[in-house]
């Protein structure tokens, strides 16, 4: 039931995993007769669903039976079948430049002419003739600007599974940028995930909670996609649909049983420092001491969602229910993991390890004079006791001496080395999180997204995640992100808008 | 609970009911204090709501509390206060030209010189630059040619009960529209109907059949909504939503328990020809013996969504869902109203008496020289069938004779005179149906409606709805609209592409 989670960390949490659904594999293509020779290409079942794809498109409004075959075909080919069909889909199927370029040509004389550079005509105007064509033509720039495969994804969406092929889709598209990333792809790509943002606006997703009276197939799914704390058996499943815990799904009409994302909760007296005390110890408090919502889960299932933050408005929603139901509950938080801190402390150091060494080489070693691209990464208290901890006895420096320990994940297992890596992992860390950027938002994947979605950093929490993968994404760290509900819109607002990240005075 | 039905035959079925929700009378205004002198303007409130409307579409991503305000403000407003916020928002938030001009400039330029007309840039050019360029600049024009006010309405209906108030806002511009067809406000209905077709894509819509077991609140609704055949009492509820009978809506996430628009069936063992027999024969036969599906009623709930053609896919699952569960069922049809046969027929009567008094003022009756407008509604002997069962004497044509006894509906309670009638009506019906046109569609908005879906015209009935509102509108003559599994397809899209009306060979 489960399948294995390989550690790629930034698809683990508020993002979906990084494989498509399980590709079946071609069936026998239906004419010409399946030909002894392995090697030649199997083109056959692409070249077919290229002629659906062709008569859906070309079609005014596709029939529903052409959209059906091209389905069915699509979802049979393997992955170079449908690599070539996206091809001919982004290719083929473009916008039409010529028509555009003309009624281009067209509007710039009437308005230039007519308008004489006038901002707002259709109020004032006394004659509506004029202002009437202004829309008639923008209308047709509009119609003109749109791929000619625009028809052919909307007449899909409105199809019995054709949203959940669209998604297939982009995922496989999403693969092949992935390899080619070519603009003609990117255009498609683009156009798609808006149409699906629009298409899976939260208004046409309904919330559930998800409980143990559930069917089977339902629950069976929660397992399967489950990408934070992997679900280990039967019993861990139900305990976390069980007392003192909730999970909700956020379910779109046209996917029916499978939620397209879903949330974990714990309900807490205080905000949990370890995920221990959230997963496994019992026997959970009584809801009604409980004072603490804490979302310990976030896991999409639809890779092709990639990038539509559905989580946003599924935490809003949540809020909001728990509110309701659970007076008592002040505190709204997280406990989540931070997926690229041990990536970016190891590349940092190596970095730094590099540079001493050009420097050495260079004689440029006289304190004062070194590179402007040097940072102190440990304090000289920090270095002191690493070496202190550190029996072997060399002359390396303490980020190297750092470096060696963190590339194996044994130092946990030291009471020593635990304790001397404490304090710097936790300042880097705080740094990481609170400091370090990429366009201006937050590097950590999952932090930007609880800060976007107007959380705060509270605190961080040491020995948190203490299970291989936590060691190995963020020395075991967890963060929890606190919801204060008096400032969620003000701080997503100012996060959005300047990048700014609220923390809690102990964040720097 | 019901409310008075007036006889608005366009809007009875399949269309929306013209009025829009009942408009609370407006609160007190907020500031200033409520002057004494009651004939100065009522604008403060709608002052607040342009405060909170400029608020949401200026900023980059509008807050949720803003949103808010301006939902609830905007529903206190009476329409006045209303129409004035919508020329607001259509005229001060309209496409950015100043900007989209420039725009365009610059691409013209651009893929003129570099392109010399290229119609495919993408795949084949070696320099991904230019491509990527074209494409970057193509999606700032489609930025460009969306109104200020996009994001808004975006953000509008992400919001919980938005989509309503979207709704509710189309309900009030189409009202406005009908007194004041200005561009600027055409072009705001224009995007806000686009935008409503694409958030209601039928994968967002959810089925349910209606039953007696469903929430009073949601029964009240059906019975509210009932526009062809109102729902008399409770009793007359309860069958419908009982044995040989269904009743399936279509339901939105953001609008719960509230239809869209909802469909009645009745299962029979052939096609009824009189609402009677659907309606009010006891007993239902078994179900099992049911042969046939009849479509007797389609009612839409929400004004605002006018033109949006929900009802096809709706006509589509419930046949798809119906063919599932009772395979027996084989033929699938509706009885329906010919909501404009009589307007048209008396139209048509006023014109040709009109020319005929015309020509003979001219003295231009000579037989044979008559005017080219001029045409034979009624055919000899029919007149002279009219003429005797008219028992006042005197010496009127056929047609005014025709008119007279059609101004009042007194002709039902008169056998001699219903049979003298049913020979021309039923002949003038089926040509109605058939030929008369609009846009090269058919005239009636029902028939229209039905042919689109894929259906073709079976059968006319004769004293199929002796109701007054069914005498007033079609002389009580109802049609059967047959579905044939087979053909839905290919009917659907020659009507669509060449108005091609199928209709078994007696109608003509």
């Amino acid at each position: 039931m489960t399948r294995s989670h390989t550690p790629k960390s930034l698809a683990v949490l508020l993002r979906a995993r990084m494989y498509a659904d399980p590709i079946p594999s071609p069936p026998p293509a239906p004419s010409p007769p399946a030909s002894p020779d392995s090697s030649a290409p199997p083109a056959a079942g692409a070249a077919s669903v290229r002629h659906w794809l062709h008569a859906s498109v070309s079609a005014a409004s596709p029939s529903p039976a052409a959209l059906d075959c091209f389905s069915d075909g699509y979802r049979s080919l393997d992955s170079r079948g449908r690599h070539e069909i996206l091809r001919s889909l982004a290719t083929d199927y473009d916008v039409p430049r010529a028509r555009l370029h003309d009624l281009m040509l067209q509007y710039v004389s009437v308005s230039t002419t007519g308008e004489g550079g006038d901002e707002q005509p259709g109020a004032e105007r006394e004659e509506g003739g004029a202002a009437s064509a202004l829309y008639r033509m923008e209308r047709g720039l509009g119609d003109a600007l749109r791929p000619k495969y625009a028809g052919f994804l909307e007449a899909m969406n409105a199809q019995p599974g054709g949203l959940k092929l669209l998604a297939v889709i982009r995922a496989d598209l999403l693969a092949l940028l992935g390899k080619e990333n070519a603009p003609v792809l990117r255009a498609l790509d683009g156009y798609l995930k808006e149409k699906l943002v629009t298409w899976l606006s939260p208004a046409a997703l309904a919330l559930h909670q998800i409980t143990w009276d559930d069917p089977a197939s339902l629950l069976e799914k929660i397992v399967a996609y489950e990408a934070v704390h992997p679900i280990r058996n039967l019993i861990d499943l139900k305990r976390r649909l069980g007392i003192g815990r909730r999970c909700f799904g956020y379910f779109h009409p046209a996917i029916p049983g499978e939620p397209l994302i879903f949330i974990e909760v714990a309900l807490l007296k205080d905000m949990a420092t370890s995920i221990q005390e959230v997963l496994w110890d019992d026997p959970p408090i009584a809801e009604c001491e409980a004072k603490c919502a804490l979302f310990y889960s976030i896991s999409s299932t639809q890779p092709g969602l990639s990038g539509i933050n559905l989580g946003k408005f599924l935490l809003k929603r949540v809020i909001d229910m728990l509110r309701r139901d659970m007076p008592s509950v002040q505190i709204f938080a997280t406990l989540s993991p931070i997926p690229g801190f041990m990536q970016w402390l190891l590349a940092k150091l190596a970095s730094q390890i590099k540079l001493a060494e050009t420097e050495l080489q260079e004689g440029n070693s006289l304190e004062g004079a070194s590179s402007t691209f040097r940072e102190s990464i440990l304090l000289p208290e920090e270095e002191k006791i690493i070496h202190n901890a550190v029996e072997q006895v060399n002359d390396k420096q303490g980020i190297e001496l750092l470096q060696d320990v963190l590339k194996s994940s044994q130092w946990v297992k030291s009471d020593k080395l635990s304790a001397a890596l404490k304090s710097p992992l936790m300042r880097l860390c705080s740094r990481y999180l609170a400091r370090e950027r990429k366009r201006g938002k937050a590097l950590d994947a999952v932090a930007n997204f609880h800060l976007q979605n107007g959380a705060m950093i509270e605190r961080i929490n040491w020995m948190a995640d203490q299970s291989e993968k936590g060691i190995k994404q963020s020395g075991g760290i967890m963060v929890n992100y606190l919801y204060r509900l008096e400032s969620i819109e003000e701080y997503a607002l100012s996060y959005s808008a300047t990048g700014l990240i609220h923390g809690s005075p102990g964040m720097s």
